[in-house]
């Protein structure tokens, strides 16, 4: 008999405050890499849950636009890595006026996010310390298990046991996914390090993937000209810049939408050259201990951990610092 | 005493079925270019609506993902400028299976998207054939009548006159305003015409016009890379690309969103080159005529109709066909 997991404390204690709770709507708010999450996040909420509906909104997007459905009938959950991003302790104070029910996940704790949200709950993130984590300690863990949350309460949808031992089974898949890839990104560093443009392109759980990396480490880390683009959107406009010199990284998750990915991928080998095409396909990972229903969800993790390391190689070769250089995210303080 | 305008016909008959109707979500569902007038939709019904729920997806993730709010208590509005589209014609048939009524916007009543959804609305698009139209007969201006009708029948919301009477409004504010840019954009083309990337940025109501422009102007008509940036997103990483050569087009909207877009703005001109950040700002225009609520809704149309100008001015001096220079779209017909 497997022991039945629990999901972590910080989720539990805000799952604990929806008893007796009416809820109608869920945002789902932040910005740039911690947005990417919300995707999937909502993807999960909207193939679980027939009672509530969900928005994924850029944190200023949200408290501009201030859409009519956020009430006190709102949950309104946020993400920070470090707990200091302007615009998301605004939508968490904006959400908090409504009267809505916040939950902010941020590494840290005691962060400017965590002293205006109702309920914190922590992540580790490695990006920042160089410290390997857990990835069943990561942000896409928490979210998924506060949708979960959410599904459980609202729609008596019960797998949060599932997942839990899902999650517990997850840093080995990535780290067996890292030898699988490895020859794989030696292969096309060089190539692609030479690169001004790449595109990267996902669909269904998979975007927020496809979205962080074009946005947070091919644009801001390595100031390659990118655009995520949707697997689908692809082929109604986009797919004409594709030519046999043009790359692309293509990511084929394990939910629904996979065959828009299988598309995509038999077009960019049709008609672009295979060194240009680099394709992640999840089906290749050992995802052995993660439940048939999970895969979907936690592809993207697998694929997000292992480009990082596609990414350093890129950084390596072409001799431009990850973690260093910026022209102005965290050089500047005014603007 | 100004005339009271009606919804044009097929709206009005459209929204006549709502009567006794309960509906408790929305799905705005398309392509490329059509899925850009969903963007505004949305933004428009999230300000006026608390009681309809709404999402935009694009046609296939639509089918794949299978919203389980997606029941015969939803609404679906479709868009396809030929109705032919294989995935928004498949969206439409999966709708309908689930029960839900839906609504298609076409330029083509007889097409086979026509004829898998209840109700269709026509509107006409000068892209095609070249003659020109009035912009009260655009699809931007049905999807904004259905949008109406919805928040007056669900939320008791009434702007319909005072959208009716905007609409008669605005083709001689598109026309006053391709005056005012013409200068502008005889300077910036050939700097433009000559670039390889080309990024189009907005927020709010306006975002569509930076994703149309991006993927079916820039990169499916002229071959050129692009990425239409959320103006806000931008600072959160694709910002660390701009540097003095690198090319923006800004759209500066008259939505509640349009301080994101004065950040933005003020940042290109602060780290880029002047040449290289077109912006195009809706306060140029004379928007006489046109009710100041509904200015930040019609800004977009005004963008993407001038920019249509600029695009034709770019093919001329890359010597590339607008309308023709297809690799793959209309080109294929087996992928």
């Amino acid at each position: 008999m497997t022991e039945t997991l629990s999901p972590h404390p910080n989720v539990a204690s805000a799952l604990k405050a929806l008893e007796g709770r009416k809820t109608d709507h869920v945002f789902f708010v932040a910005c740039g890499g911690s947005l990417s999450i919300m995707y999937p996040a909502k993807y999960m909420l909207d193939q679980l849950s027939s009672s509530l509906p969900s928005d994924v909104y850029n944190a200023a997007e949200f408290t501009h636009r201030a859409p009519k459905r956020l009430t006190s009938d709102s949950i309104v959950i946020l993400c920070s890595m470090t707990g200091t991003t302007a615009e998301t302790v605004a939508a968490a104070e904006f959400a908090r006026k409504a009267g809505a029910m916040t939950i902010a996940l941020s590494v840290e704790p005691q962060s400017p996010l965590g002293g205006v949200s109702d309920h914190l709950v922590s992540f580790e993130a490695p990006y920042t310390t160089g410290v390997p984590i857990d990835a069943k300690n990561s942000n896409y863990a928490r979210i998924y298990q506060i949708v979960l949350g959410l599904a459980r309460h609202y729609d008596g949808v019960e797998h949060m046991g599932a997942l839990m031992h899902s999650l517990e089974a997850l840093q080995s898949v990535i780290d067996k996914a890292q030898d699988v890839l490895a020859p794989r990104f030696n292969q096309y560093a060089p190539h692609f390090a030479k690169q001004e443009v790449i595109y990267t392109m996902a669909s269904g759980a998979s975007y927020g993937a496809a979205y962080s990396f074009a946005n947070c480490v091919l644009m801001e880390m390595q100031w390659i000209n990118s655009y995520p683009i949707h697997a689908n959107e692809f082929f109604h406009g986009a797919f004409e810049v594709l030519d046999q010199s043009r790359c692309y990284i293509l990511m084929k998750g394990l939910d629904d939408t996979r065959p828009l990915e299988d598309r995509a991928e038999a077009f960019l080998l049709r008609f672009g050259s295979a060194d240009n095409i680099l394709v992640l396909d999840a089906a290749d990972f050992d995802f052995i201990g993660v439940d048939e229903m999970f895969r979907g969800a936690l592809a993207p993790l697998v694929f997000f951990d292992t480009l990082w390391r596609f990414a350093y190689r890129l950084a390596e070769l072409r001799d431009h610092e990850m973690m260093e250089a910026r022209r102005y995210m965290k050089k500047l303080n005014d603007y």
